[in-house]
């Protein structure tokens, strides 16, 4: 027998293992040290009331034969799809359930939707960019081109149409460098897509963050996305899921290729492949659209976001380029006096002891840069930037 | 941009929501009638106390700033992976934590473990069998043949030479046939699949149910299974799970084909495209295995268990064939005077008020037999039996 061959193509090692393993030898090289850990972008607030009484509350129903819960539909309890409606409702949006899939997070959504695509699609990823997107591809033999994100742009970077795309990747707000498009910037990416019939998978993970009320916090408030887009979003930024694990992807009714409505072969996908979220998590999920919980987690982004306003700050006064900080829990900094990456990782984390995550792990564009997350706590925010002399 | 063509070569419907509609359709069309569902395999019985207090506990942990857990490794926390090693060692089954990946349930890492192997493996299926294991092969364009099961060999076929394979799924004890597989057969398979450098996958999902303490409860108990076999197990039907979705799927560190450790590549599979199962499900699984939880759910276990055996006593008083109803929650019935199994189906449910799972869904070699399902209530179990006269 055969392996798949396209992994040994792969680097060796996940970004995020490698920062984790270097901030934890220094750690062990330096005990005693405290060190700010700016790098991974998980979150520290726990979760809120609303969605703990709503977990509780589920755990006992499934401990009373009454109340048990089996299998579910693999797309989502109604109760919970009719609720992620009713988000994207508040957005001028307007979906049907059957639209909505709820999973256990975009990462394995963004991994798996690959599989309802011909392995000869040319794939369009924006450089830098989370690692995952290109991974998979690589796992699966695509061909991938690049299109370039750096200070001219902002990173932002809009369609070149002498680049035949059929799948694109955009994230926005983006990760890793915060930067987030406006109406018309995506509405030339809609553009492109119908123009190349071409897909676009649309990572809205970080869209709570968006505070500037001029700019789309999904795709489908542009005008033909519902032709060509799928979007995937998350609870782990939003209400702190990142160990709870729900997330949902959008497949409009309206998107077709070759005759056929990729609604449908989603839906086969998972229904063959997958099995649901825990009846638990989907009670909690819930409960993050109420009133009352849509309050409470609106405070922690806030929380996060006055940090990121902090480091915004303290960077803009000494003088750092950067992008992100508002919008965005990320600010992705220009490395000072033309540093690589990694140099520069490892003068904040000896020097300052501050650990950040390399732009270089994002992509060659990302060489020269840094991302710094919000997501710590506010004592750390402030005392890493008093370090850093801002 | 092209879709994935192979997904045209499915069937239509998948068998449960087939079934599931027929009997809806019945129902409406009869108000006020019992039916008595012994068709899909989902169980009944609520979560036992053990699993209950350790979700509970843990919901309280996320709701608490000091003892959140935001992302865990993707493969499960160690705690977990050491209880299912735990879990082995009184198979008299040796494994490291390394070799262990949890996961959100069989069925889902039964369909991604196919993203490792080349798509030019040839596959071996048992006919009847599990409809997941054709169904994403399919859907990656693989060759398969079929190996037969069938009354002749009690629905457990043995290897055959002059068939060269590289994947091979086997199901012990079986869904949907309830035969279950003893140790010099299971060696056959591990021979034959030593010789041809094939995989085994092997679907132990229904281990629990194993009460003849001389069949095998893992592969990894046949000399040579851990070079060749990849095991996947559940919770699902072990401690009802199938709604708190949790399984765990074990790949031996000395199965190595093409000088890679398959190990290797499902790990870099899972941290690229899963981010792991909840906190709160992992604490639950743990539960499970600790020492009351296993006292508990044997309870649960052993209630199905005696449903199972009045279905068979019963079948075997009105002279039915069957096999499985002992080591095994599935009887799987020869439909009399030779109905194909959906016209019995049909017959069953308007006569009797019984709903089962029509063999033929489960392929070519299923026709002209049922599956019946233990996992309901007693009452219902002694109720369908006597309708049928048993």
């Amino acid at each position: 027998m055969k392996i798949n061959e396209n992994y040994l193509k792969l680097n060796e090692s996940y970004l995020f293992s490698k920062v984790a393993k270097k901030v934890k030898d220094h750690a062990e090289a330096h005990p005693g040290k405290h060190i700010i850990r700016l790098g991974i972008g998980d979150v520290t607030r726990p979760l809120v009331p609303a969605v703990v009484d709503a977990l509780s509350m589920a755990v006992s129903e499934m401990g009373n034969g009454g109340t048990f819960k089996g299998y579910g539909e693999e797309q989502g309890y109604p109760f919970l799809r009719e609720a992620i409606c009713g988000y994207y409702a508040k957005k001028s949006v307007s979906l049907n359930d059957g639209e909505i899939f709820v999973s256990d997070g975009a990462k394995s959504d963004l991994g798996n939707i690959l599989d309802i695509f011909s392995p000869d699609n040319a794939v369009l990823i924006p450089d830098p960019v989370y690692p995952v997107y290109l991974d998979t591809n690589i796992m699966a033999g695509r061909r991938t081109e690049y299109i370039d994100g750096n200070a001219g742009n902002r990173f932002l970077p809009l369609p070149d149409k002498s680049i035949k795309a059929d799948i694109i990747y955009l994230c926005s707000p983006n990760n890793p460098t915060g930067a987030a498009y406006n109406r018309e910037q995506l509405g030339l990416w809609v553009d492109y897509a119908l123009e190349n019939k071409a897909v676009i998978l649309f990572d809205s993970a970080y869209e709570i963050f968006v505070r500037d009320e001029a700019l789309p916090t999904s795709i489908y408030q542009v005008d033909g996305a519902r032709e060509c887009a799928i979007e995937f979003c998350s609870l782990s930024k939003t209400a702190g899921f990142t160990g709870t694990r729900c997330g949902y992807t959008v497949v409009p009714n309206a998107l077709v290729r070759d005759g056929v409505a990729l609604n449908k072969l989603w839906l086969r996908r998972q229904t063959t492949k997958f099995n649901g979220v825990p009846y638990i998590v989907q009670r909690g999920a819930e409960a993050v659209f109420s009133r009352e919980g849509l309050m409470q987690i609106r405070k922690d982004v806030d929380y996060y976001m006055e940090n990121a306003r902090i480091a915004a700050d303290a960077l803009a006064g000494l003088g750092i380029w950067f992008t992100g900080g508002e919008n965005s829990p990320y600010i992705w900094l220009k490395c000072p006096n033309g540093m690589p990456s990694w140099d520069f990782f490892g003068h904040l984390l000896e020097n300052y002891g501050i650990a950040g995550t390399p732009g270089a792990g994002f992509g060659p564009n990302g060489e020269g840069f840094m991302r710094l997350s919000a997501f710590g706590s506010r004592e750390d925010m402030i005392a890493a930037m008093e370090r850093l002399g801002g």
